[in-house]
């Protein structure tokens, strides 16, 4: 069970209520999800996640699938259960292919390795990757 | 001070030598960086480190690009300075510019916090999420 | 299912039961919650642990509110899901309002973005803030 | 060094110029420490950092103190070693005692030893911590 | 619900059938765990993790069980409760005791807080711990 | 610098003093390294931590190299630098080999990658997995 209850659209609010619309329109969909049911018993903390949600997640320098990848990868990392399951979903969902699900793990198997071996024999930094770019 | 010696050319053993030509050859780059210098005590582990690597991280499904960013964002969360360090370092070399980097940092900024609301939240997953995709 | 029985009280050999009536005792209430009873296998582990927390969380220089919202924001960081459910709860017994819970969740939300974000960053810390206080 | 150069002043883009204006006049403190520095590189997420450090770490439920000892305490779970400095510092700017830093530091020592049992030891949640609260 | 199907043996590719081959062989037992039925939509990977256990965990200069340990202990730091299921379960079944059970969890436990203190307190580490051993 | 001065022998209250005296008499050695230096400002904690090494790093049923080989793997998964070096340092004094130590880095290296994968994929644990032992 959650650690507070998940609010249906009745027991909202009007200022989760209106994100929730905006959730609903951005989305071209009517369904939301748990995270923001749960989310929703603060309205400031709500609005702060989703307007940030929606600043980063969109098109940028960098495409939807891939901020999508990176999430998921974040996600695995720091062991968020409900976050894995759900950003692999937008994933699919954003055009993930099989393929590409496999290649993303592969990597997150990797990296969660040499990230240990490097922490365990405290490697220095090569002086050549030390040196932040200009600009 | 790392953990072990980091070998010069001249130390190593023929199997961590062959490994060590394997990585110029692959990289067209004579620079060995010092993370398998470290590795090279052990020339069992650092062929399979290595080979994995070199599996894992060119052209497949995903790019090498993308797959740098991915290894870059699970290197931040597990907190490895060296393959912080290298890792963005190498995905700069790979082509990623300013603008993908500050969408890369943001992307883990905004998932680092809704991983631990989820978590705090023990959020249930919801059930659309939950099935497996066919095949 | 536990990766141990959870011991009924009946199941307890004397020194475990003796710190079962302690908890009671010092609570003043009968309740004794699962983790006690996992632990209780190893009644050595089990005194020490209890000992600590009751020389830990009473009143001191910090309120046992102020330690218990420290508990939970531990426990959220590293993922305990079974602390995160006891000690919220713990908190609320000891007053926590639902303001203070979402507060709680927003610092936490927060630090864990920055903390990222610096790591990514390899901030290098301050001077000012890097001198240890007198005494 | 710094995954990217520490700006100063003299460099900032006008946006980053007017959050550090801000962060200045809202602390009364002519001192930027490195971190905003760092971000300032990304004016928009400087702003989105900065506004929700102004909204989430004042005066509210619990008082600022609190607040930077739960941020300590998140930051020492995450290993964030600049968060650690800063925030120890900031909570001592804040009026924290040595014995409010010890009690501290002994809650994270606890918790953390707990929630590994926890976690080891697969302890199901008891019911009666299993409800979220009305309301 | 797994993120994909587990695979039953009829529904293996040739590839992945061989990997189950050996691992049945190479246990001299019929059973084929979870783990490797999740991974078996990706052969590549199924057999290249599967070749790491193979030459990682068998005897060498540590013995199986105390390698069994070890990865019973990072599994519980790194929060993986599936690992933390199926290796306390290998342990046991290669000679773990009780009493080997229970030390095992208390020194864990031990440098889980020790860890959070040293790093809370910033130590640095003393110089004699810090040079690299000859060879 | 670390976050407290490191104490001398003569700057300790008769509190910590007599813990130092112990830890010298314990390990018939004159050295105390920095970690009992920083937590010396707090002599209870001081007592608590060193009192649980103590009767935790001894002999019982599993021997004290093993369980500096577990204190080591605990201490890279949790990404205590200090931790990393020092307990290294000590595994080598209790007699660890190069061998030994590299096969400890592949079972961390292994366990860390099979960690995220199983978590990824949300593997189920297996039904003979999930029963506790009797006893």
């Amino acid at each position: 069970m959650a650690s507070v209850k998940l609010l249906g659209d009745e027991e909202l609010c009007p200022q989760a209520r209106a994100v929730f619309d905006d959730i609903r329109a951005t989305r071209k969909n009517d369904f939301v999800n748990n995270f923001w049911r749960a989310l929703a018993h603060d309205p400031v903390q709500l609005e702060r996640v989703w307007s940030q949600v929606k600043q980063v997640m969109g098109q940028g320098a960098l495409d939807p699938l891939t901020k999508e990848l990176i999430y998921v990868a974040v996600s695995i990392a720091n062991n968020c259960e409900y976050c894995i399951g759900s950003h692999t979903a937008a994933a699919r969902a954003k055009g993930m292919s099989n393929s590409q699900y496999h290649e993303l793990l592969a990597v997150i198997a990797l990296a969660s390795q040499t990230n240990r071996l490097a922490t365990a024999l405290r490697v220095p930094l090569d002086e050549r990757f030390d040196n932040p770019p200009e600009g």
